[in-house]
């Protein structure tokens, strides 16, 4: 059967989440598990990668097996092998086509700031420290993401893509006390495209970028136009749909 | 000159606030740093301990120095030489009558639970996962502290004081999607008090406890009336307030 499965994990001593030889990954520590668990190798998919230190509070994969535990049981036969920094929070059989990348329609990502001018250490794990910022102008920033748009420039080179069209059904900035979450749902994401999308709302919300760099762009492709690559650690994969 | 101190620390790593001889304590790193700084040995005074685990968003301190420092400025001098998790987030001259202890007025705590059956690794570190719990139940239960009452059943023994009425200025218990924050403000609490608050509190909500109880525990003192004493990781000393 073919299964499908919502993990949760923290981030900060992964070496993200895709297996690369001995280091410390998220899809290695789960492919360790399930080995424990049935004796075999068994490959899983993710509905994505998420980079070093990026963390998750509902990332999807699926893997097929044979084992004879019912589906909805075997969340808590893994997490029984795994380090306390994922855990499997449900699983679920899933049709035979599925495929948690493949047929991944949507997904949401928190990036997490705190309005303070010194590091307030109980915020520091997940959050980045911000300050001398408009509120006002990053929250009119974020609504320019929504739609269909190129985010080339919003993208890290290295990797090559098809297409870097993607559609921004939601971005919202949202603040409660000194909490500043930045939340963002798309059809998908290309790679550190969250994190340039935080680094721009962030130097529009300090005034060092105008506010017009945005849509100049989606234009142009050019990442000179935009803000840093901001630190992993306050990056949060929230969910993943499907149909 | 006395200064006040407002200081803010991940309690996960420390043996609580005071001093305790060798051991890695708050107190203790607040006062190397002060020597490294000064090359004077100075004694400070926080507005009250906080037990191994307990975090700080704003717990206070205070001290006299005769640095010639602009005490606006002298905090950005102590963290240089504090570790990562303390950060001083401002120092201001006091008046001389002032002290960290007794001067001060109104604290306030929060108690932090999620709800999930399964624990969720970037919530593990600073809330309590709990579940099968009646919210509105819990919500009704915080109330009933509001008030002047004898708290003597909510306390460990082992440390004995003059008095064990305490006033309540405000009581809560706030959701946010699956997180459930206990905010409770008082003139001063009991050794342990806020987490044995926050066990009955999760009793009453999973049905273990009748609310009738903490009426009982008011008038009988008992402390076998009253839920556990929950984990520290999960206690935030949020505020402290002089007048």
């Amino acid at each position: 059967m073919i299964v499908k499965a919502t993990v949760s994990y923290d981030g900060t001593l992964f070496y993200g989440w895709q297996v690369q030889g001995e280091k410390r990954t998220v899809q290695g520590e789960i492919e360790k598990a399930l080995f424990s668990l049935t004796g075999k190798k068994i490959r899983i998919t993710g509905s994505g990668r998420t980079d070093t230190g990026v963390h998750a509070l509902g990332q999807v994969f699926s893997f097929e097996t044979d084992e004879k535990i019912e589906a909805k049981r075997l969340y808590k036969a893994i997490n029984a092998y795994l380090p306390e920094d994922i855990r499997v929070l449900s699983t679920d059989k899933a049709e035979d086509s599925f495929n948690a990348r493949f047929s991944c329609k949507k997904k949401t990502y928190e990036y997490r700031f705190y309005l303070s001018e010194t590091e307030i250490p109980v915020k520091e794990r997940y959050s980045l420290k911000i300050f001398g910022v408009d509120v006002k102008k990053m929250q009119e920033c974020v609504k320019l993401f929504k739609g269909v748009h190129d985010f080339k420039a919003f993208s890290s080179s290295g990797r090559t893509v098809a297409s870097t069209q993607r559609k921004i059904y939601d971005s919202s900035l949202k603040q409660t006390g000194n909490d500043l979450i930045f939340t963002v749902t798309g059809n998908g994401f290309l790679y550190n495209m969250v994190r340039i999308m935080a680094g721009t709302v962030l130097q529009v919300g300090t005034g060092k970028l105008p506010i017009e760099n945005i849509t100049n762009a989606f234009e142009t492709g050019d990442r000179n136009l935009l803000g840093k690559t901001l630190n992993a650690k306050a990056l949060v994969l929230k969910e993943v749909k499907y149909e």
